[in-house]
């Protein structure tokens, strides 16, 4: 998506140890009128798939999330990064490291949440390594869910993250797929 | 509102420790076509307070902030809990101690995301306490931007977290406002 990639050239930034940053418009300050317009692209490549359930995982991929929901007009469910006083019930639980944070948390749903009678569409803002939404791909699969498919804002293609899902069959979308980082410059697919 | 009340007393969950559970509809999960209804009505409270920013508190902050800004056509920013290696130069922060979680956080945003231009509508999914309110108040106060109001989904009004606020002249808006929980019961406010 041209715009999604002139944005991220205007306002990433290229940070040490291969992190791209685009918490002024994306993350933490959200453009909303443009996430909203990335939404509405996410939607028109899913839209004949019949998703009544968008998941994502907290907390930055919320926003995105939120915004795609509403354009199929549907709920949408976040997995929390840790077990919380303020979560009822059962739940679906799997592990997730966060090579951005050096950090392990566990990642989960409540069981009421997610079934079978959901057919789900898994949003997030970012996907390198994959580890988010192998993490959220585990939970649909034990909860019996149909998954359709994955969408992601920025793919950094070569961190393989992305192509290791497509590899067992799953449909991941994304809407700006970096081929390669070095110092400070970007360098989109083609 | 009363679509709002009526959904909390069906769908609502009242746990030990005087918690409301929302958590099924407007929280780690979201109804998005009704907290889309919510975000509407807060904007009729607003759109005529000439509004260029939303602030909120993750994590279930994002979502009713995110569509807020929608209505209000701007950019929504939200308050990190804990420093994390993924954020770029200096902030403001301030400490937050959450009644429900019993945690201490830092609460941080970065300086360039809010500031002198900037007229801001607070938004958070809860009011009780009013802790987290007034850690957003905070570093409002800090950036110099100019707070417009705050709006809260629901507020305990016997908690007087509210009230206390109001009292210094800010005008606090809740679309439900429940005056007492005694066991499963749930009163609101006439």
């Amino acid at each position: 998506m041209k715009s999604l990639e002139e944005r991220i050239l205007k306002d990433g930034i290229v940070a040490e140890g291969d992190v791209l940053k685009v918490g002024s418009f994306l993350n933490q300050q959200m453009d909303i009128p443009f996430v909203g317009e990335l939404a509405e692209e996410i939607y028109t490549l899913y839209k004949d798939s019949d998703i009544n359930k968008i998941l994502t995982i907290e907390a930055s991929g919320i926003c995105i999330a939120s915004l795609v929901a509403l354009k199929f007009n549907c709920y949408a469910v976040f997995a929390k990064k840790h077990a919380t006083s303020n979560i009822q019930g059962e739940c679906y639980s799997t592990h997730l490291h966060s090579y951005t944070h050096n950090t392990n948390d566990s990642v989960i749903i409540p069981k009421s949440y997610i079934g079978r009678s959901d057919r789900i569409l898994i949003v997030d803002d970012f996907l390198a390594t994959g580890e988010a939404l192998e993490a959220l791909i585990r939970l649909v699969d034990m909860s019996g869910a149909t998954l359709v498919g994955c969408a992601s804002l920025i793919e950094k293609v070569y961190q393989e993250g992305g192509n290791n899902i497509r590899k067992r069959g799953i449909r991941v979308e994304s809407l700006a797929k970096i081929s390669s980082m070095n110092g400070k410059s970007i360098v989109f697919c083609q």
